[in-house]
């Protein structure tokens, strides 16, 4: 995985790969959630089947404070890596840069390693607000700072993943992570691409995350996506929402949760299909190739329609 | 765990240690999630700061089609347990019985190990609807015969953990799911006690878990305790919502959260204050003792008032 990130061309021929294979309508930029941290002193390890293990977990103000400052020359490889896909890319598709929000890469340094209810994050967060808020304080600026630099490179979009941010309770979101997600997508607004704000387990947040910033929502398959839409307002973007396991299932079962999703979409402008979470590694790559397909070609049939 | 939910006399302790020790208004029976499933066929180990292993997960239908028939005899260790903690209980306290619900049971034998994708029991859920389905008409069964078994032995309650339903969409829930734990709710309606039926992570399921039956919600904290009620409609009951990690703050910390809900409450009948899932052993006792009363002095309050 990190070396496959720190090897621009090879990071660049891999992120190009779903749009060339798949038929999806935009890239990503390949790279670990981790890679930022690297350069303000976190230590860690990718180990396969698990995710990132953090050396010395931060978990007190002293650790806190002692983050390095984070800017685009740490990670050279990955401005390099955006400007050679959108060579290769050559204006086929749009690229998506991204960065985990605060509270997200806030969990995995002090967690240490995956973890199902995040107890160490909520501990610091409810017995050392000091801390919690300086190190939040931190991430935001290193998110802010990353986004900044991919945004400088070339990326057309950026995507703020808070993956783990349904673990909150909204009044707790609202107290201890809104206020830093909301200076990222703040400091961001007139950088002049999209700014999609992902989560999942996210139903009870939408409110506060809307609060938060964004243009694109992205959601799960635990709501539908009109109610989704429908709690979020009608002027911003959604993104979503396919459970990734569906495509466990055959081609006709992907097919009807697919046109499930599109129909409660209703081809209006601004939904853009995409899975709740990443894709899982068992699945095949010839039935993603059919679902894009599926729904391209039911967009097309709305756009008839319409 | 397992020697202590197998000797009666041992468990009686255990279980009525909570109503001693924290002062809470009833007990609930020492037992692990897994006893009813043992006496069917399937045999695992509780690994210590883990869960449940499973020897053998079941995947395929002739492993769903082996799974014995459950009777009350095969737990006289459960019903014994009852019949001493009623007796020791002598009155001062209710006691609720419980049982994982079809969904929650089926993902433990399914997974074989604790996850947080639920990804095998997805799979065989999309791949293989005829297995699914025979499992879960076979785990109401279970259900509904070890529920029965607990009533006639004298709880005063009975509570169906769903705790990890949360996982999936509505739609979903509401093919794979509903039908089963429906059966065990509707079952269970003229058994003369109140049913609770919990789960977490649960905010936009709560439309269809009413449907499926049940006199109380237990929902988690990832939803205004007003804004579920609200959903689930005021005819029905409500338990929750703290989060168990609030439990590691400071005291200001713990009363200004279980305030918030009891305020959302509005000291409306039939609200009944808990945690949102179980405690984290790392909680101080003192800690839950001084929660238990604040709300005892909340409720008081409330009456005065009204």
């Amino acid at each position: 995985m990190m070396a496959i990130c720190k090897n621009p061309e090879l990071c660049a021929e891999v992120s190009i790969l779903p749009v060339e294979i798949l038929g999806v309508d935009a890239a990503i930029i390949f790279a670990d959630i981790m890679l930022p941290l690297e350069s303000v002193g976190i230590r860690f390890q990718i180990k396969e089947g698990v995710g990132p293990i953090v050396t010395d977990p931060i978990r007190n103000l002293r650790a806190a404070q002692s983050l390095g400052r984070f800017a685009g020359a740490d990670v050279p490889f990955v401005l390099e890596a955006i400007r050679l896909i959108k060579q290769k890319l050559n204006g086929r598709a749009p690229l998506i840069g991204f960065s985990g929000a605060p509270f997200t890469l806030a969990s995995y340094i002090i967690e240490g390693r995956p973890t199902r209810d995040f107890t160490k994050t909520k501990a610091l967060m409810y017995q050392d607000p000091e801390t919690w808020h300086i190190l939040m304080d931190e991430l935001a600026t290193v998110t802010t700072s990353y986004l900044r630099s991919q945004i400088h490179a070339g990326v057309d979009a950026i995507q703020v993943f808070d993956s783990w941010v349904g673990c909150l309770s909204p009044q707790d979101y609202r107290e201890y992570v809104l206020p830093y997600s909301q200076r990222v997508f703040r400091d961001l607004e007139n950088a002049g691409v999209p700014r999609i704000h992902f989560g999942t387990g996210t139903s009870s947040l939408l409110t506060e995350m809307k609060e938060a910033g964004g243009d694109v929502f992205g959601v799960d398959w635990r709501i539908p996506v009109d109610e989704a839409w429908h709690r979020l307002g009608h002027e911003v973007s959604v993104q979503g929402n396919l459970d990734p396991a569906v495509l466990l299932g055959d081609i006709a079962l992907i097919k009807s949760h697919a046109a499930d999703i599109l129909r409660r979409a209703s081809g209006r402008t601004g939904h853009i299909f995409n899975l709740g979470h990443g894709m899982l590694p068992t699945v095949q790559v010839e039935k993603v190739v059919e679902l894009v397909r599926f729904v391209h070609n039911f967009a097309q049939e709305w756009g008839e329609l319409s």
